[in-house]
This record gives C-alpha cells, structure tokens and sequence, in this order.
C-alpha cells in the first residue's frame, strides 16, 4: 500500500495511491498516527479499500500533500551513514551509529516550500531514506527489527550547518527549524519496494545532480539501525527514522554551496517517489 | 495553581493540589496537554476550580502520581547551564545554550522506579528545573519569553553517561531511555514561585546529599533559554525545557559515582516539591 496525508497543513485527510491514482480515504476515519500503526491499522486499512473498490473518491487535482505520517513522538536520525558522506565532511568512519534528534515541529509536507531560518546563511540539503515504526520496539534483536518496521518514505533532511556545527553543543540546533523536515510523497509498506538497503536515491538543485546514491553505501543496514536505536529508547508506532545521507551535500563542496531563496531542489528514491520544495525566506507572521 | 496527574501509567487523571491536599479535576475534561495550554487551559482549569469549590472529589491517598504533564511533542535540554557543573565535567563555559534533546518516550511520573537500561553501568542523577511552555513560541525575544511560560516543575535528567559520552554521536543517545525523566510532583505556575532564577534544588542518593545549587547560578536565564530555542525551533504549549544541573553529578566524582540497583534518590526544589526514585534493573517484559 501506498498511504497519503492530503490537504491544509495542519487539517491534513488520509488517503491511498492505488495505480498511480490518489484516493480519499478519510471514510475510514483517523489520522495516520501512534494509534493507527498501533491498532493493526495498516491491514483494517487494506480491509476497507478492498472494500470500497470502486467506491473509493479521488483526492481533488492539485491538492497539497502533507507528510505521509502524523507527527511522530520522535524523528532519531542516523548521522553519518554512508562512507562517501562520512569522507566529504572530514569525518570518521562511525563505530556505531550516531544518532540525533530532530524536533517533530519540523516535519512537514513533500513540496511545501522550505523556509530558510532567520540568520540562517548555511541551510543544506540531504535526501534519506526515511523508516516508519510499526509497533512499540524496545531492545529488538536485528533478527527481529524489520518486523517493527510499517514502510518507507522520502525524506530531505534539511540542515543548518552553523547551527549544527559552530554554536556549541549538540547537532540537534540545526536540525529542527520549521520545515526541516519535509516527508513523502507517501509511505510505503515494505511489500511495494525491493531490497530496501540497495535502493537508489538523488538529489537535484536548480535540476543539477548533488546527490546520486544507493542505500547499499549504508554502513549501518535498516535492521541494524532499527535495533540499535531500540536499545537506548522506545520506538512507538508511528515514529520515524531517518537512515542518513550519501555524498553531494552542500558542506562537501570547496567552498561549500548552500541553498538561498528561490533556488529548488527535487529530490527522489526508487520506489518512494519524488518531492520538489522551494527556498523561501523566513518572513515574521 | 498547582496541576498533577494521577492514577494508572498511561491513563493518568487530572488534579489540581490546593493547601496540600490533592483534588481530582477529571470532571474539567481533557488531559493537560499540548491542546490544553493552547485553548487557555490553565484560565478555564481556575475558573472549573473556583466554580466547583468545596465540591471537588480528594485523589485517593497512595494514589500514584504522574508527571503533571502529558507527553509533549518534545523534551529539550540545556547542558552545562550552570558553572560549577561544567567544571566538574572538565567542560568550558558554553558561550551560548547548549542543547540536545529527551526522547518524551522517557517521561516518567516524579515517584517512579527509575529502569537502569540494559548494559548500563554508568546511570547518573541531574536535579533540574523544568519550564512547560504555554504558547507557541517562535523567534521570541528574550524580554517577551516569560510570557510563554506556563509553568515549571521538578525534574531528575536522568542520564547514562557511557551511552551520552562514549558511543559516539550527540548525547542524546544517553538521555532518552524509558524512566529517564521523571517530572513533577507538581506544575506550579509562575504566581506560586518567587524569582525562578533564585531557587534551591537539592539531590541525594541513599540520603547522601550530592547536589545542593541555586538557579541564582545559571549561566543562562529561563527568559534567555526560552528566547535563544525558539530561535532555533518552534516550541509548542506543553513543550518541556528542563534547563541544566549544577555541580555534584555522579560523573563529577573521583572516581565517578554512579546509580545502582536498590539505590534510592530523593530530590527537591524550592516550591516545586520533592519527589523519590528508587533504582530497578531492566527485566525483559
């Protein structure tokens, strides 16, 4: 299955892409949120389009999308997992996954524009392979994890690097503006994609090629990652993981090469669709 | 007024103390969470009071407590906040806020077991005060920031030290795991406290007195903290800051100290109340 969030931010409905084509599913009621993934809501999901066939009401052309997935209790990002990543940014090669955190009031929808922060002059891009939980996982065994695993979506890990890397403390101060977190187009469930660990996956500004990658870089598999986390918090249905980013990002480039208004980067994985966000500045409201 | 939660983990009841004595609140409807300080809870909870004085029903004696919030959509921290502790960890005096953040997966009620995580050898206390926010806060001005203040409350960043120092990555890996973050007894509002930068808190372990600071030492004001995060992400009603700790942590001992299985910890801050942990090992559920 391939699920949908549509509508004003914020009022966002629920749907399906069945061929290629959105359906409403706010009939069935509920947000894709910790209490959907909780209660099996992915095969009463199935359930009801199934039953509804025909019946189904297409999502009004033009609608915006939100992310795929209600605000998570958590989005913990993977830094540093793909080698070549690892090398343009001076770093080591991790022992064991590094991980983050970014705020959930940063998520937002696959082509909402971005908005760069104010005093913001370094806002980077990084496409990822994005994992949402399926149910609760607390020391999982990497035999086990895929099993915590409800699908996949496109995420563009937006990130400020002053923020994150000149201003003392942790990398979580630059990773969390408004809009930093843009998810989807949809999620989807794991049977709708191949080995989900050699996946290609691209990354465009002004439509020239940064970033053109694989998840079969990782250091660190989905699996590896997912029990890995569950061993230092709980992960509840719903929440998100983000997989880290291959090589091309703006901080690698000499000199490195940031994103300023108007400029647009389009981005995509395999099987998980693309998004297109538009640099905005941030302007008071 | 003074709020708490009560009743089974999960399924907490509202409450209000007054003169000491706990009072359930259910009746008002909701729970205190993001949509309750959003839709002016804390007036209309006053007003339900005022109305129903003399009417309300008393908690059960022995009831368990809480935390006095309902899980926000995040738990941020200020590290080395106060001088005398970023001594004792070898630590410069930050220049600006440190943060990093709580998986809110570790909120906890102020008299709950604290769970030493599995392989940990290096679980240490932090006496802190916490700030709930009361609206939304973006790009706030540091003069302006009390008023985005709902509440404060007491906290035990608990932390393990191996997990936050020696894996690699930001520290967040050691602060967010399940009873990492007890919170309460109570939320006070600003008009129950003095001047919230000249507070006392304490910690002891086994009634051995290990912190004993004053917020008077922060490096950083609550006005300033709450002013420079919103700068960096949108904080939201019900949000916990929870704004450092100062000297006498485990791991600024020689050799460190740190918590074990049967070891109790009380802590306290002026106005805040007092709350008690004892330490449980991991049992696989």
């Amino acid at each position: 299955m391939k699920l949908i969030r549509w509508g004003e931010a914020g009022k966002e409905k629920t749907g399906v892409i069945i061929n290629d084509v959105k359906y409403d599913t706010s009939a069935f009621g509920g947000d894709y949120n910790e209490e959907f993934f909780e209660d099996n809501g992915l095969q009463r999901l199935e359930e009801f389009v199934k039953a509804n066939e025909g019946a189904l009401i297409e999502v009004p052309a033009g609608a915006r999308l939100g992310s795929p997935v209600a605000r998570p209790s958590k989005i913990v990002c993977i830094g540093l997992n793909y080698a070549d990543h690892a090398r343009e940014t001076n770093a080591q090669i991790p022992a064991e996954p590094i991980i983050f955190m970014k705020s959930t009031t940063s998520l937002a929808g696959p082509n909402d524009a971005i908005i760069i922060p104010k005093n913001s002059v370094k806002t980077d891009w990084e496409v990822e392979l994005a994992v949402i939980i399926g149910k609760k996982a607390s020391y999982v065994d990497e035999a086990d994890a895929l099993d915590y695993v409800a699908g996949y979506a496109l995420h563009n890990d937006v990130s400020e690097r002053e923020f994150q890397l000149e201003k003392g403390g942790t990398w979580d101060k630059g990773k969390g503006c408004d809009t930093f977190a843009p998810m989807g187009p949809f999620l989807a469930t794991p049977d709708e994609l191949g080995d989900i660990n050699n996946l290609r996956l691209w990354l465009t500004v002004n439509g020239k090629t940064m970033q053109d990658g694989s998840t079969s870089n990782f250091i660190f598999t989905v699996a590896h990652v997912v029990s890995y986390l569950s061993q230092y918090m709980t992960l509840l249905p719903g929440d998100v993981i983000s997989t880290g980013t291959p090589a091309g990002v703006g901080l690698g480039f000499n000199p490195p090469v940031y994103l300023k208004e108007g400029d647009v980067v389009e981005l995509g994985i395999e099987g998980l669709g693309s998004a297109k966000q538009e640099l905005k500045a941030y302007v008071k409201q």
